[in-house]
């Protein structure tokens, strides 16, 4: 059986279009249904009560999209708002993307005696969103946090939030090549797959391509138009605006 | 003639607090009420629709608390929404703090021959309210904005946002010691100190200090608490919640 209805891709900013690349990557043919909550994001300086009631309100028009899936590309959305999400979406699956110390528990699990070190580097988002992505200052930043990492003699570095795709090139740059990078952008997406495949709900059809995708955003202010250029690469061509009055009606 | 009543302070989040702490350190009897959008602010990445609107609602709760004077922290709010706050507060003087460009242009006015360089430090916003402000990277982040500045020969580094107070060392640090740091929220307390003398509505009576004044935000998110007490130097006792439901009723 084929489901042609969209999958929804609920953000609290632009950092999830590094998810729908993937998906796009993997599934060229499904299509994409994207809303980045930009009038109220960035979610990570909010309360969680706030956060909870944003992403409530912005599920709910993904919803009502006729949706067949809804991914969460935000960790804080995850972190805070995953069952409450998915009470709300009782008749589709819902995935996040994995929540901070997920990671760690997860390897645990799958193999006990693992050493695990994990570092927050809250500066490579606004860095990653300034463009300065491959850049000297960037290149300074990543090192100061990933010293003690390296140092420690890791072996594969687990890229934990859907901003830091869009520094792979300094990731590559700042860690020794033996060094595996793993980018949860891409392990989402794959999540997405299997899931889609389990319930054969797989779009059959021509690929679209991101062309035949919806970006929305709640505000389109000039540095959102921007960053959506750049997140996806070029390919999207038109951003969407729903407002929060729309969303909250 | 004296005027007890409070003078408001307007932010989109908590930088304007460097603001506070000058017009306390001037005047030390002033009664300040404090208005930081935390739930819709930073307003930097919004439309300046978006930020209109916010930034009138936030004016309108200010007013409502009887305030003799309206300052605004934030360079953003000048730039695109004084005019229109000026025209909601009809009875009462508005402040703001001093455009982008504006420094320019006035020093242009008073020194037509002086030579003016100008360097935008997105990076040094975040790193502020990361509590990194006295750290190896953020000295490293400030050397790399300010190398091309320093090495055009200038005598005097003005600083243009609410938040570099909070990275005076690191500033100082990069900077030769000839070189003269100026402060642009010790300048918006002065220029509120002259209008209230000229209005001759300076507040007579005891120095009531930071205890005495009122902080609101419109999401008290655990990171707006710590960079609260941040800001203050420890010396915001307690932070009060106006939610947007109450702002735009």
């Amino acid at each position: 059986m084929s489901d042609q209805r969209p999958v929804g891709v609920l953000d609290s900013g632009l950092g999830g279009i590094t998810v729908v690349r993937e998906i796009t990557r993997l599934m060229p043919q499904e299509r994409i249904v994207y809303l980045g909550d930009t009038a109220r994001g960035p979610y990570g300086c909010k309360s969680d009560e706030l956060t909870r009631k944003c992403s409530l309100e912005c599920a709910g028009f993904l919803l009502s999209q006729d949706i067949k899936m809804l991914v969460i590309a935000s960790n804080t959305v995850t972190a805070v708002a995953l069952e409450l999400i998915r009470d709300l979406c009782r008749d589709i699956p819902v995935i996040g993307t994995i929540r901070s110390g997920a990671y760690t528990n997860a390897i645990y699990i799958l193999e006990p005696g693992m050493k695990v070190f994990s570092k927050e580097c809250s500066l490579l988002i606004p860095v990653a969103e300034e463009g300065t992505g491959n850049s000297d200052i960037a290149r300074a930043i990543a090192q100061y946090y990933l010293y003690e990492l390296v140092d420690s003699g890791i072996d594969c570095l687990i890229l934990g939030c859907s901003h830091y795709p869009l520094l792979l090139e300094v990731f590559q740059d700042v860690v020794s090549s033996r060094i595996e990078l793993i980018d949860c952008a891409l392990w989402t997406a794959v999540e997405m797959q299997g899931m889609l495949e389990v319930l054969d709900a797989r779009f059959a059809g021509d690929a679209g391509g991101l062309a035949q995708n919806y970006f929305y955003v709640t505000d389109p202010a000039p540095v959102v138009r921007k960053n959506a250029g750049l997140f996806s690469g070029g390919l999207i061509k038109e951003l969407k605006t729903v407002s929060i009055d729309q969303l909250t009606k």
